[in-house]
């Protein structure tokens, strides 16, 4: 309803030139702009590649870069990048120690990857880790599980770390699968997402309203209900998060709070400061939080939390040196 | 009208223990949490200090640091901070070689800062550096000037930097006065702001108009429009940006692209690959570009362009290294 973008055919396409652009130091087109590599590739390191549709940066092009992404693929928007673009990522990045692919666990994206993969058998060894963080979503609801949504982030920094570090691919894969079981995260919107196409909202809600659960393409979430306060819509995603995280002894809880595209940085600190309070009250201090805009839903005004349950190994892998358009550290 | 927010007695104040238990290892609260400062100040430096209303996160909060400012105070929104933040914050970053303060041109702000600079006198040298670089406001419209807007993020960064190679009092001054001339902003709103005190938006624009010349407080623009395509709105602001800039031979042209809070990243690239091309009609190359949101207008929907014409001198302390919670490189 109040988007500023108005040529849909080039959105997706002009955007990405805007985003190289700026960070050119970092970053530069693959081959026929099919996908976005990290400008220095690292000889002998398992190339990390990720992707998906657009509509959700800086996730993944803005997570490129020294000690994370070595290349990430962008769909239309809301649409899986084509197998073609993703082989050609594996080609151009892939200096001999294989690929690691993650992905969010959509039907598309996970079909596309998967074909990528096959095509690429003889000329690339392959494995794939797959995120699943939503803890709206589970297999009673959908037949592949649970959505990948802002957990992607934590996914990605940490196998992007191991692989710096000079870590093969069956390490990788197992560093990600094993995070798979503490890793949960939750979503509220305020108001729906504005489809680029029909410059409408995808789902109504009144100005008294709110919806629990969504994912980050529209979806409706779980359920709609009255605006709460601030505390109480934080205490809807908290508790359903903390209720599906596998407890670990000794974990380095690490916190998210993530902006969906069309919520300011005064709100996503408030909303920081509430989970922290939450999570207090039941003895879980976070040993590190990231709060920000990370991985958004167009202009979807609302936010998630993720919480991670990280072990002392995979925390350091959090806190290694990053440098990328969205995260540096 | 689609806010999270609800507690706007305790906004701000939960808000900025949000942003500080963030970033801990960077900046602390000043004492009495009247201001937020540098955690590791570096004696003998020139302070630099700004702050002004809340409602414009990351600004400036976010950009207390290494490299960038020494303290930050903020008043409620929209609203300056009392002159007794400010002194506190000089009374506990001013290691010896005086106090800098960095003020948007704004009648409340530069009242209280001069309050503040006035009742330090005898206990801190202090010189104060007065950004205005709004190119829709100016001597004819308002009696105080330009307003200070995005340009505010370039006058802070060059200047911490300076401070932070030793340059004393009296060359900071001297390298904030010369910017002024160089640096334009214009905004365009899609949206007005929403009070946090009403939960209305402060100028109601139709789905198929916009505003342009837009203030950071939910001031109306200059004028408001039919909305237009994407390419005509950059236009639009990029047109009156040029032609109040005082030209400078061998000037390193630098180029923002600033959301103000209700538009995501997707639109952000875009409309920078849009400026560029309308730069490079006119021969103009950006040195180097700054996409992302860092002046809001709480979730205002829209952006600005600035354009800075910066010596060859002023690009090398834009590029020296920062390490704050908003900007790092």
């Amino acid at each position: 309803m109040t988007r500023f973008l108005g040529a849909t055919q080039t959105l997706v396409a002009d955007s990405l030139i805007g985003f190289v652009a700026a960070h050119e130091e970092l970053v530069a087109f693959g081959r026929a702009a099919k996908f976005v590599r990290r400008r220095a590739l690292h000889p002998g390191k398992v190339a990390v590649i990720s992707g998906g549709g657009a509509g959700h940066e800086p996730l993944h092009c803005g997570f490129v870069g020294a000690g994370m992404l070595d290349a990430a693929c962008t769909g239309h928007v809301f649409t899986s990048p084509t197998p073609d673009q993703i082989l050609a990522a594996m080609d151009e990045t892939d200096t001999g120690a294989g690929c690691l692919l993650v992905v969010k666990n959509y039907d598309g994206d996970v079909m596309n990857f998967e074909m990528a993969a096959e095509m690429a058998a003889g000329r690339h060894r392959v494995e794939t880790v797959i995120v699943e963080d939503d803890a709206a979503t589970g297999p009673s609801v959908r037949s592949r599980g649970r959505r990948g949504v802002a957990g992607t982030v934590v996914v990605e920094k940490i196998l992007g770390a191991a692989a710096e570090r000079g870590e093969d691919l069956a390490a990788l894969k197992a560093l990600g699968e094993g995070l798979s079981g503490r890793l949960r995260s939750m979503g509220v919107a305020l108001r729906g997402v504005t489809s680029p196409d029909t410059a409408r909202a995808t789902f109504a809600l009144g100005p008294d309203e709110m919806e629990i659960g969504v994912g980050i393409h529209g979806e409706p979430g779980l359920y709609r209900t009255g605006r709460a306060g601030p505390a109480e819509i934080v205490r809807l995603l908290c508790e359903p998060v903390l209720a599906q995280l596998a407890p670990l002894d000794g974990a380095r809880p690490l916190l998210i709070v993530n902006g969906f595209g069309g919520t300011p940085p005064i709100e996503l600190n408030y909303a920081h400061a509430l989970a922290r309070a939450f999570l207090r009250e039941r003895g879980i201090v976070p040993a590190r939080a990231l709060v920000g805009t990370f991985v958004t839903s167009l202009d979807m005004a609302g936010l998630s939390v993720t919480l991670a349950l990280l072990s002392p190994a995979e925390f350091e892998l959090w806190c290694a040196p990053v440098t990328t358009p969205a995260l540096v550290w």
